[in-house]
């Protein structure tokens, strides 16, 4: 119980460029990793668990249309916004994750919904709206979620015949991010976890799964090494089952989370091509957020330490 | 060139029971695998790829009405066939997947036409059939994926309300089998390749999604190590990322292919709760086939040994 709590979160890596960004939009980014990695905090504080913190964290950033996640999610080649989610608890390694959701709020709640009230660990698409009906989770219309400069993307991305990880290739900051969101947190038990959230990527089409609710790939924990959240092009995270692998570095390898970190992101993943990054916490509290991309909006908090926040 | 090529599969794993079972059934099963096996086995001989032998051989099962996968699909709680499956070349670490896709004769060819001809991993739902007719992959009438037997199962899982892994409780051969197929191979260059497909749960809600289509979990290759395909319930083996921890212990932690299936298979899954089972090959062509259920229809053919098949 006099562990140290630690907590740290991403909204997305990608091309963020400085020369793109000015004062207003960079403190509205800093102002809601704060917000958000302070309620993940509040939690711990309080002897609140690690899960129950991580999924705090994601909440507030699907809430937030900075974000693409929940609110602020991007658009399907059809219009519309369909969301992927997953939570996972490093003590009982027991998961939930969700994948093609619509309509729904908060698709991390219904993640956890998963988690907590089915046998289930994966449900997906009109199946897994049903479900978060059935267990009374908010949903909310087309309108909720139609951001404008999201739609615009759309339609730049469809005349341009382009599939985009978040934004389309269009000269503004987000160019070329791969938005998601996601939490890692240690509560004072000793207890990791591990949250993530997308709303995928821009004029995706086919139905389109990356990495952000598949347990190992996107999102990963465990209290006998770490809790991992990843953001980045899906299709190479999947492929290099990259949450479990920095785990199993750890646990068969006996690397530090910092060298199982560094060589994963920076080493495996920029060989295989996937350009990314993620945030890591292990039981001793120790944070890391390596990212391969020119940025990674992010933010930490460890014990009595200083907030952190970060984009470049 | 002058490696020993090598080949298994299995045909799912669960309570198969001898005293259940009767020498007709049992020659049926038998002449089945072994069909499978031969046909993935002349591939190799050819010096063919053993990407081309795993699809080959899920793809005899597929059409095989007594395996839970393609034809044999068990029906959804609406009365539906919804497939997944995937498939992993260990030698680029490309992989494809797709889940919940209906009216697809031959789900693991899709899940290849996903790896070989888009830059994704993971397709679902209605869009990757849009995917499937696009690439003009053969579709199937509702006709086709009616097999008397599974329809009764679907009745009598509604009437009890169960949700079942392939049959319901009922007091035959079948009951409790997870049904799914896979196969794993390596061939003359050295490489490994892993494929499975599964027609999932009897009564299934929600768009449950299982182990079958997740890369890490219920499949994996890469020549560094090994090619594994999972059958089993499917929530422990994603929660236990069972496929890609089988070859994290290998390269992590130096184990052998039979050590690291021991220890997966018997020991963590069997902790955790999770039964079933999985087959796997090596670069240097050992095979294992551990199960920690009653039964698991296997099958495997290495270099000059005889084929050897197996059901409990």
């Amino acid at each position: 119980m006099n562990r140290k709590i630690g907590i740290a979160m991403h909204g997305g890596a990608g091309t963020i460029l400085k020369s793109q960004m000015n004062p207003e939009k960079e403190a509205m980014y800093t102002d809601a990793l704060k917000e958000a990695v302070l309620a993940g905090e509040a939690i711990l504080l309080k002897n609140g668990l690690a899960v129950d913190a991580v999924e705090a964290v994601v909440r507030k950033l699907e809430d937030n249309p900075l974000f693409n996640a929940g609110k602020g999610s991007v658009f399907t080649h059809d219009g519309k916004n369909e969301m992927d989610a997953s939570i996972m608890d490093g003590k009982t390694l027991k998961a939930g994750a969700v994948t093609g959701v619509t309509h729904v709020r908060n698709p991390v709640n219904l993640a956890r919904a998963v988690m907590d009230h089915t046998e289930h660990v994966f449900l997906s698409g009109s199946g897994a709206v049903d479900f978060a009906r059935a267990m009374g989770i908010p949903l909310e219309t087309d309108e909720y979620f139609y951001v404008q400069y999201r739609y615009d993307q759309l339609k730049r991305a469809r005349e341009s015949d382009t599939i985009v990880l978040d934004h389309t290739a269009i000269k503004d900051i987000d160019e070329k991010k791969f938005g998601t969101v996601g939490a890692v947190a240690l509560d004072v038990f000793g207890n990791v976890a591990a949250a993530t959230s997308t709303g995928g990527m821009t004029n995706k089409k086919h139905g389109r799964i990356g990495d952000s609710p598949i347990i190992g790939a996107g999102t990963y924990a465990n209290n006998k090494t770490c809790a991992i959240s990843c953001t980045g092009h899906g299709e190479f995270f999947i492929r290099s089952v990259v949450a479990y692998d920095i785990s199993c570095l750890m646990e068969y390898k006996g690397l530090t989370l910092k060298e199982a970190c560094n060589y994963v992101v920076k080493d495996k993943l920029k060989k295989l091509g996937g350009e990314g990054g993620l945030i890591a916490i292990d039981t001793h509290g120790n944070i890391e957020m390596p990212f391969n991309t020119e940025g990674m909006y992010r933010a930490s908090k460890h014990g009595e330490d200083e907030l952190v926040t970060g984009i470049y």
